[in-house]
């Protein structure tokens, strides 16, 4: 019998409540004890909830119970329960997690402390909801070095663009429909303008290589500028539009990136549609493997965050070592970026786009009053002064 | 300094060899040790190669020198891979395998051996090659009860079908460009027969519910029967067709089955193409999970390999436990699984098809002197019987 508590008793910690319920016999089956939640800590009262038997209000009882071996932290956000876990952690109870800022903005050093405590810190259920991906990166991939991430790491966003895309319908009409069916947020701003993909992108990539990422240093643009005009000439392309966040080493140098991309059906990614999310990684053994599932909702997360309750414990007085150093990873400026751009001008001057844009593959009857082409590779930087230079530039959309 | 032995210098063999000499690097950088070769088993000779230095003619050596901690077995077959994994794992140490065939035969008492043993019998690369899918049903899914597992998990078949759809080319030239380009052994029979995906699904459905499926017990078809006029009908639909395989877990009965299926391009499945392999979990918490990538191939399968070896260097001394029992489980007779069919009949009765098969979805103008048609949700032995009074059934392939 392994006792755990939970903080905060809202979406996910509810559901790692029930998840740990529901599945306590395939859970004894599988690792051979029972997990017992001992405490639930919330200042908010649940009538007729069976988490009445346990709730508490006061985290000192929890971290002061040395039965209690492992803490789930459901709460969100950067206080309290950066505090919580550091004392959880200090008195050597392990801390399971889904807070992606928390994990963001303090994970080397909660990391620090957990090995320093003999105890572990995890965090599958920060990035990708219910997909297995920290873990594997950890523990699967090990024996790889990673050449790059592409993410489709935000659901909201992705159901967006998927019912842009499938129903042909405004950025505007599509956000609205997905507030109402609780896809986004009242304040979408932080899905939307793709602040959530790359926080995400900063933690997967500050595991592949080890170091520090700071998610201010990645360029970062949302879906708000993304139109039916859009799709419409991705749909001539024979290919549709997906948030990507990525990240990649080259020549010894690292890259990341948050925004929009034409995306080919030969990318696996293509077919991930709706509220789903999935992680392309590329490595240089074992090439391309994908994993693909629910990127948010309770019970996908609880899921995850239940699966590493379960490997703390069967790890207790263990600590579950993950390389991610405070050393800062220093991410390359965009501007020496290589890749090829899908761009919008107005007007239809054919001789003028190919003597600033060189060689392109046009599109001149998909929008009337303006055309559409896919320029050769080229650094970002060469393609802002090619921009600026002609000077008629609707939207660039960059090509996967 | 962990030091490990890799048995046979194949294929796989070498590639394990190549991966910890390539990424020794990544390697110290995530696991905080170095793995070295001390010894690779092998009868043959290999002039100029590295490997000369270590390598040796006689097991002996290898099981009696108490500094090789682990063991990769990269033979195959079961003779004498059976005797050497006994003893490597009855002397104290892991063993690492890629061989398909031995875990399927012996997996539950290899696996018991480990335990008295306190080592490990881990087998990664023996299904989905450089996909991680076994540690993950191990650790990041053992909270979850499996509800099903659907795997595209043969990566010749999958080309061949692709081909067939993508290029319209029949069957037995496909095989025979496969063949040529390596993608297909000279004796493609376990392959397109359904064999190797049956002893995959087998070691998948045994660890998603802890006992032994006998592979016997699976309904096994191959692809050898599906023809340039099915992928006409599934390119009708917006379909195509897949060799699936399948189990599952429906009111306490499990079912188990190799088949091609018609597969619409909602499921995540359908857009695996080529060589590439996939494996679609549905849980009952975390919902549907895929994991997609190189199904084979020399570096993606040492890949896994050298991932477990990792996993038992850091944990030298304990056994990494994997639940699958040698109790046997019950796989129930296909006849009671439920689904839908797609049927090719001669002629063109539709009157005499809606009489014996119901309401059905009808294509009568895809290929001349016959007509296909998808009928709605039947047992497979309610299915039989019509087929049977019906008399006049080209063909039929179950709908996903």
């Amino acid at each position: 019998m392994v006792k755990v508590a939970i903080l905060g008793y809202g979406t996910v910690g509810s559901g790692v409540f029930e998840v740990i319920k529901r599945n306590q016999h395939a859970i004894v089956n599988k690792i051979g004890e029972e997990i017992e939640v001992k405490y639930v800590l919330d200042l908010k009262d649940f009538e007729d909830d069976p988490v009445t038997e346990v709730l508490t209000g006061n985290f000192d009882e929890i971290v002061n119970d040395a039965e209690v071996k492992i803490v789930c932290e459901t709460m969100g956000g950067v206080k309290p329960a950066y505090e919580f876990t550091k004392r959880a952690l200090e008195s050597g109870k392990s801390v399971c997690t889904s807070n992606k800022e928390l994990v963001e903005k303090h994970g080397p050093e909660l990391l620090r402390i957990a090995k320093a405590n003999k105890c572990s810190y995890l965090f599958e259920a920060s990035v990708g909801g219910g997909i297995p991906i920290i873990r594997p990166l950890r523990t699967s991939l090990a024996q790889e070095e990673i050449l790059s991430i592409t993410g489709i790491l935000n659901g909201t966003t992705n159901y967006i663009l998927t019912k842009m895309e499938t129903e042909g319908l405004a950025f505007d009409d599509v956000l609205r429909r997905a507030q109402e069916k609780g896809y986004a947020e009242r304040n979408p701003d932080a899905d939307i303008l793709g602040f959530d993909a790359c926080r995400k992108i900063a933690i997967l990539t500050s595991l592949a290589y080890g170091k520090n990422v700071d998610y201010a240093d990645i360029t970062t643009e949302g879906i708000t500028a993304i139109t039916d005009k859009d799709f419409a000439y991705a749909k001539k392309m024979g290919a549709t539009i997906k948030l990507f966040a990525k990240s990649l080493k080259k020549d010894g140098r690292y890259y990341a990136l948050v925004a929009p991309f034409v995306v080919m059906p030969e990318n696996p990614l293509y077919a991930v549609n709706g509220v789903f999310n999935a992680i392309l990684l590329n490595c240089n053994m074992g090439g391309e493997t994908m994993y693909y599932g629910k990127g948010a909702g309770k019970l996908a997360t609880a899921s995850a965050v239940v699966a590493d309750v379960l490997d703390c414990a069967k790890h207790i007085g263990k600590n579950l070592d993950t390389r991610w150093d405070e050393e800062k990873l220093a991410i390359s400026p965009i501007d020496s970026a290589v890749r090829r751009f899908f761009v919008r001008v107005s007007g239809n001057d054919e001789a003028k786009i190919q003597e600033i844009f060189g060689e392109v593959e046009l599109f001149n009857d998909v929008v009337e009053g303006e055309c559409g082409f896919v320029t050769g590779e080229m650094t970002e930087e060469q393609y802002r002064r090619k921009a600026a230079e002609a000077g008629n530039v609707i939207t660039m959309i960059r090509m996967d």
